[in-house]
């Protein structure tokens, strides 16, 4: 049950497919040395070990309680959190300005991995946080920003994003909640803040000393639809000017879901101004409040992609130390009967390579998107456009991923596994929400076939597939998927009509993700080939190995289904299927 | 959360693919006319709605409980019990000497599958019950069958299988529990048990009047390993010579599981001869209990692939219901911006129809299996053959689909689907046991490229995947899908090793399956489009179509891994796996 962290796969991705030693010759990133990356991926893989990772069972068991308005945790969480406030990791990727380290968002992203391998439920306290900072630092004034980042960085505050209402969920624009401007008095220029909203992760909890929602609402001018919402700054306890914390806003937490997984993680129903005293402050313009959104949403769905990469390394280390441990059966066909661990067993093994394989692939296409957003902010327009391209695709496969795996670390635990005290159930269950939060696997797919199918006129997309083709036409079934891939794509932009894109944009996701995650396995296997990570070197060909000799290929049987267009899903009339 | 039976693809996959119509020709199963058939499966589909799936919800939220060494089920659980053995659906297939109707197992597969969709956990008391009749039926002797088998086809008496043991979980021959032959006295010719199992479904409970254990210990002179195991029967209750129970056998449930899911199903720790009192009475021969138990498992395997059909289905319903009644955005590309129901958005009809093709596919699996099955009854050797064969094929590929199906439920209610309230999570928690217990799925796959892939001469696998291409050459993907598998099996016969096969097995069982059951659909699409059942023919078409168009050619994609051999798997020693 405890955990290893993955430090030098991290280390070898972080190098490889992010290129953070290009990445550290520039100005903004300079202070990203080798020196300084070791130290900060091996400094919080032993944080995350230590501090966070004992907290994940006891988590799920009692889980987060609503008791009078308050959230509880179970103990050891507030000195946690406030070890990882002290030590720092909250503020790597925030701007030096309030406080914040400015390094690399590909530094950023091992931090959560680190803690969200430990500790999934708890690192989405972070994590939303890091949401609430870039929507202030990109949209707020700069007295918002005085006022409310430097806490924020430095995690003695945290932050939660607010859009879902029970009527409004992927369809933002039908939310209603209303923001109605405070003409004089005390508040004047500020705004009256009033409904409620659901699914508000961490929205209440005693671990900050304040908690600052930001809140998509309407103003009473607003246009219809998502061209009428603007996004406010909430605090929980006002802020005066001196930036501490006053009294009670009237915002609280109404009631906690009941969920299948991360229990840790109090998911609340939350009620702005039962009372009409909610008071928040206008960030960015009215009604571009979507807009700032999306924005922060972009490294949001990263940062839920690289949760399916957290779940398939800690089920994949549980289920290799099980598989040592466990002693059953002797090899079939052995001559001698002596039982063997199971990790000896060929469809064990199987098994436990297919995690491995499918959590470093997932692991070095997070990297990879990571290292193309750092370019994209450093100015570079082919990078951020191909990181925009590859958003989707680590959000939507990396979260796919993250289930299969802990569904295959259940299976290597047999009976055992479907026993809650193992702990394998737990981040199947736990892993079950990243394809559905942050835009649904679903939306992400639809996004790819629509939005970046476009983009630069359909470029982005197909400069991708033929890097992939140039740099692997030794790998014959990688060539092959990636023309598999080109010719879905230019299909999907000559012939197809929205709803035949529509209907096979999941099958397109997977066999453009497998594709690029391939890839960018193939780049590492010649990086450790060639010496430049020696505690790899007999593991990665094999896992690498794996991946492109059986997983590529079953990729390529999507395109039937990528392909099949959308009229056989209409063919039964909508009654019919209610049946 | 209630469910309506599908008692019409039921009938037809039981007359198309079982073909009940050519087995009530026979003597044996004559009173399986069209009539009875009928009133069967609308009677106990109507019963299972109607008394087990209310229960669902409730028993996952409660489960059951241990107090005092009884165990305690929800409110109803009694009475529903009462209700189903009041009406006989326990004695459909138990041959009439004891009470039963004698009708073909195919009406028995029925008969669980709706009482397992209404309720999964409550459908394993007489699913379990079924393993102890069939054991009794073989292999008891005359006097145990008089004084065991009327009240256990009646219902009156439950059953229960007894092999696992902490250090013996699927390699059965290292059990440990011992059975000492009684010299004189009172229980004189009987035996005397000791030992702990684990893993005992409904092994403690108070809905029946006595519970029939049966279980497998080693005898004195026994020689180690699998062939020195032989098979007792053990009651919580002695029984009299008139057959009545009497005192209180030394034998208790000392603990229950905290488990994923199936909460209403206890799963007990069982300890025999705390006291040394615990009596049994041998089953068939010495030392030949896990043939007896064999025997009895081949149906067991295919039962446990019923289960994926019931969570298929169950999930099916539900997330049809609810993406009918969720009404989010405009459909994309939609002129008006006006809402509709998400089962009108293009991914989302891709998810329904997915998840009611393979449900319908896997049905049409079970039943074509269930009909071989009652052949092999009737003295058809190339139908048992048939059926061994595709007995791996259901109980693995049947209960991968079961996972996948209640995924999908999960994803189409979105945020709502991580909710516990909902309901979509409890099938996708309870689908999760179906690929470990009753021999893992990849027990079932070895099952398949070993013994079954070498029956008689090979033949017994050619001949299917043979039959297939010769029945659907107009069907190009599923001809092609078809020599894949034969290929597959030519090189697994020819050329791999016995660890390539075992490295292929699980890709080459899920292509097999998909073969298999395509071409069951392809017979049902016929039926249908002859006119045969009126009811289906707005929406079988699109789902076999859906099916051969898209899952079809996925699993064509399987090949390379099914033949990719076992030498990659080695390639990392183990101890570098471990990292």
């Amino acid at each position: 049950m405890t955990y290893t962290p993955a430090t030098q796969d991290q280390l070898l991705a972080i190098r490889v497919n992010a290129g953070i030693e290009e990445l550290a010759t520039t100005e903004k990133f300079a202070a990203a040395e080798p020196d300084m990356v070791e130290a900060i991926v091996e400094g919080v893989g032993q944080f995350a070990a230590g501090e966070f990772a004992p907290l994940n069972r006891i988590g799920d068991l009692e889980g987060a309680k609503l008791e009078n308005g308050v959230v509880r945790l179970p103990d050891g969480f507030d000195s946690a959190y406030e070890a990882y406030v002290e030590q720092g990791w909250n503020a790597i990727a925030s701007p030096a300005e309030f406080g914040g380290q400015g390094l690399p968002f590909t530094l950023a992203c091992n931090v959560l991995e680190n803690l969200g391998t430990a500790n999934m439920a708890f690192n989405l306290l972070p994590m939303l946080s890091v949401g609430a900072i870039e929507a202030l630092e990109h949209h707020g004034s700069g007295e918002l920003q005085q006022k409310y980042l430097p806490k924020l960085v430095s995690g003695e505050w945290s932050g939660t994003m607010n859009l879902t209402e029970p009527q409004a969920g992927s369809d933002v624009g039908a939310l209603r909640a209303t923001a109605v401007p405070i003409e004089d008095g005390e508040h004047a220029g500020k705004y009256r803040i009033k409904g409620q909203k659901i699914y508000i992760t961490w929205g209440e909890h005693e671990l900050s000393k304040n908690i600052i929602h930001l809140v998509l609402a309407r103003l009473p001018d607003a246009p219809e639809g998502s061209r009428g919402i603007s996004l406010f700054v909430v605090p929980k306890y006002h802020v005066d000017a001196e930036g501490n914390p006053g009294a009670r806003n009237d915002v609280r937490c109404v009631s906690l879901e009941h969920k299948l997984g991360i229990n840790a993680s109090p998911t609340c129903v939350m009620s702005y101004g039962d009372n009409d005293e909610c008071i928040g402050e206008l960030v960015g313009a009215p009604h571009r409040g979507l807009m700032a959104m999306f924005t922060m949403m972009n490294n949001a769905r990263i940062n839920v992609g690289n949760q399916g990469v957290q779940i398939g390394e800690r089920a994949t280390q549980q289920a290799l130390d099980y598989a040592k441990e466990r002693v059953q059966s002797a090899r079939a066909g052995s001559p001698d009967r002596n039982p063997v661990s199971i990790i000896e067993h060929p469809d064990v093994r199987r098994m436990l390579l297919r995690m491995k394989a499918l959590t470093e692939g997932a692991r070095a296409l997070l990297y990879y998107t990571a290292g193309q957003v750092d370019r994209g902010t450093l100015g570079d327009d082919a990078a951020r456009a191909r990181g925009e391209v590859l958003t989707p695709l680590i959000k939507a496969w990396g979260t796919d991923i993250g289930i299969e795996v802990a569904s295959l670390g259940i299976q290597v635990h047999g009976g055992m596994g479907f026993v809650e005290e193992t702990g394998a159930a737990q981040h199947w269950r736990d892993s079950r929400i990243a394809p559905i939060y942050e835009g649904t696997n679903g939306i992400q797919a639809a996004d790819l076939v629509t939005r970046k199918l476009g983009m630069d006129d359909g470029q982005a997309l197909v400069s991708l597939t033929e890097d992939i083709a140039r740099d692997c036409a030794e790998e014959p079934a990688l060539f092959a998927l990636a023309g598999d891939c080109a010719a879905v794509a230019k299909w999907m932009r000559e012939e197809a009509s929205l709803d035949d894109r529509l209907a096979g944009s999941v099958a397109f996701t997977t066999m453009l993700s497998v594709a690029v995650a391939a890839w960018q396995l193939v780049r590492q296997l010649r990086a450790v080939e060639a010496g430049s990570a020696p505690a790899l070197a007999k593991t990665k060909p094999a896992s690498v190995r794996f991946f492109l000799d059986r997983i590529v290929p079953e990729a390529a049987g999507l395109r039937a289904a990528a392909t099949a267009g959308s009229e056989d899903l209409y063919a039964i009339p909508t009654e019919a299927l209610l049946g």
